[in-house]
């Protein structure tokens, strides 16, 4: 390590894509404030019981680690159908199941199969902030059509969209993040059925589907009476539904996501994974995890009700919220949102300030963290 | 679940990319065997202490799995440099190592940032064949040189090959699978030389390097003598060389890779990684393993000279060997290497049916598995 740089390499530059250049990883700040409420992350940490089942699987997973883990994760892909069929009534076979290291790994795995050079993924803005990231690393070109005011999407709209564009996948999250719109199965299912012809060429030039994505990360937080698009996977061969245990099961540390297809699809995502991607270790906790599926459901009753409850003390206050079926809300409209993100931040409490203009998102806390935020607000806007 | 199919969506056809068309997933086949010694895998499990202080490791991690993971792993990458430090005398930052799920993510991201569409990867064949999959499902082009008739590279050729195809990647195995060979450090250093000018224009229309990889995944087992890449690192800002915890730490079922570059280098791999592509639990596993370094470490030695007696007493029999500084050993050359390849098996012995025709390669196992493996080929060849 004593070889002098020579001139030649030290005017080196790297050859990175032209359309990274000057780009920043994407992320949220991770600042250390009391109360955390920016991410959207479940606010309740695993209890002694759960923590102990991880730690046991893990123990016996441990043992054989010098060996690669089980490529085709069965049991998993087992028991979270099996997750499903409690939570959402859908029977479904584990071939119908997918799980990659979070769902933005699920949703690498589509757009690798599905999109790529010349081809397009459609959506609907405002909404996740990753998507054109997703989008951008698999080269697959973006289009953001556009929701109503309210947040809702017009179904008309969409599939005129979707005839315009002819996208290779269509990714629609419902509940969408950051607004907590969750779309009507009406409205996914006229998606669905236009989209049946509307991809790109197929090799022999007939026509193929554009893949209808349905993007239920915060799908437990539903309003009761709101639908899942799971019931829509026997009547749509080019529909998959993606999950996560991240927000629901609070094991966003643990990366685990899932989606819901049919067995034809998911064996398209079996030829791009990278080998082995679900370690030994995430499959046993994840298995752990799903077996304490009770108790770490019962927490989501809780923060439902504490949703609603702080929609309304929001509203109470005249303030503009939109519709929320996630554990999170958007409110506004503010004209410094930055000034109010950064009042509360001075107290404290960290929230996001992410969306349309004028609008901030706080995800749904304990009840003591709620109180925090309520407090924090009334200060700031001198309520 | 209980509408029948429409006619419209009964032939929906998925839009899978052409090139994807037909194709299987990878992996070498997954066979419940006595003795498996088909894909390199360190023989022996983590012992009782190792596996103790990863579930310790994970217990603690388990407890604030509702939150994400910490998304640059700092520590985790100060204690991957420190292990290099030790391992091979190369002092390096944390702002100088990357790490992924498995090395093959490692890849995927250094394809990612520098590789894609109207870009090339070079490598000189045979070698790894996960390779042109990594170029594949980046949409890269995969561009195979070749290796001499003994596996080695000549440099001569490599840079002929480098000038004329101007590749934005290049991919160099050292030590290579499945040949086993490792390059000499002057190889290396012409291919960097002659790289930092031959990548794909700039956005201003000047030049860039070929940023070059050495895959060092089995870099532990190189023989007395053969160099590590890692030693170049300073010389070189377009050098990146990377590691795995399979092999050597025997952590194959935890899928941690990790690699060694310039901050800068590794500065562009953060933009285009999914967030929080490692868990808490993975981070927290891999710092439990690396504690117990030198324990883990001490199989090395032995796995060394079990594998230089196996290439002795092979060439003993007359058969052709590869010189390996590797965990594995390429040997033939079998007129029906098929054959062969099945004999073993029906003596419960899998080993892997890779390279060039005629040729096989065999994991260094336990002494047990070893001479099982000597006793099955002795009764396949009638020696």
């Amino acid at each position: 390590m004593t070889t002098p740089s020579t001139e030649a390499t030290e005017n080196v530059r790297l050859p990175l894509r032209p359309e990274l250049e000057g780009l920043e990883p994407y992320g949220a700040p991770q600042l250390d404030v009391p109360v955390r409420l920016n991410v959207n992350e479940n606010p309740y940490p695993p209890s002694e019981a759960v923590v102990a089942d991880i730690a046991a699987a893990v123990v016996e997973a441990a043992h054989g680690l010098n060996r690669y883990p089980d490529r085709d994760f069965g049991t998993l892909r087992a028991e979270l159908a099996e997750y499903l069929r409690v939570e959402s009534g859908v029977a479904l076979g584990p071939d119908q199941i997918w799980a990659a290291n979070g769902s933005n790994e699920v949703m690498q795995h589509l757009l690798q199969a599905f999109g790529g050079t010349g081809r397009a993924v459609l959506s609907f803005a405002p909404t996740y902030s990753m998507y054109p990231e997703y989008a951008r690393d698999t080269l697959t070109a973006w289009i953001a059509g556009r929701r109503e005011e309210d947040f809702s999407l017009d179904p008309g709209y969409a599939v005129a969209q979707i005839a315009a564009h002819r996208p290779a996948v269509i990714l629609l999250a419902s509940p969408n993040n950051p607004t907590g719109t969750a779309l009507p199965l009406s409205t996914i299912e006229a998606i669905c059925e236009a989209a049946a012809t509307t991809g790109p060429a197929g090799a022999d030039g007939g026509p193929t589907a554009s893949v209808v994505v349905v993007d239920e990360a915060y799908g437990e937080f539903r309003r009761e009476g709101t639908p899942t698009a799971l019931d829509l996977l026997d009547r749509f061969p080019h529909l998959a539904v993606s999950r996560t245990m991240s927000k629901a099961f609070g094991m966003a540390g643990l990366r685990l996501g899932y989606l819901a297809a049919t067995p034809a699809l998911v064996d398209k995502l079996r030829v791009v994974r990278l080998p082995y991607h679900l370690s030994a270790v995430t499959q046993a906790a994840a298995l752990a995890a799903l077996r304490h599926r009770g108790e770490l459901m019962g927490q989501v009753a809780s923060l439902r009700a504490e949703r609603d409850e702080l929609v309304t003390w929001l509203r109470g206050h005249g303030t503009q919220v939109a519709d929320s079926d996630a554990n999170f809300v958007l409110f506004g409209v503010f004209e410094d949102r930055h000034a109010v993100w950064n009042g509360l931040l001075e107290r404290g409490v960290l929230i996001r300030e992410v969306g349309p203009a004028g609008w901030l998102r706080v995800s749904v806390g304990t009840p003591q963290e709620t109180a925090a935020f309520k407090a924090a607000l009334e200060e700031v806007l001198g309520w």
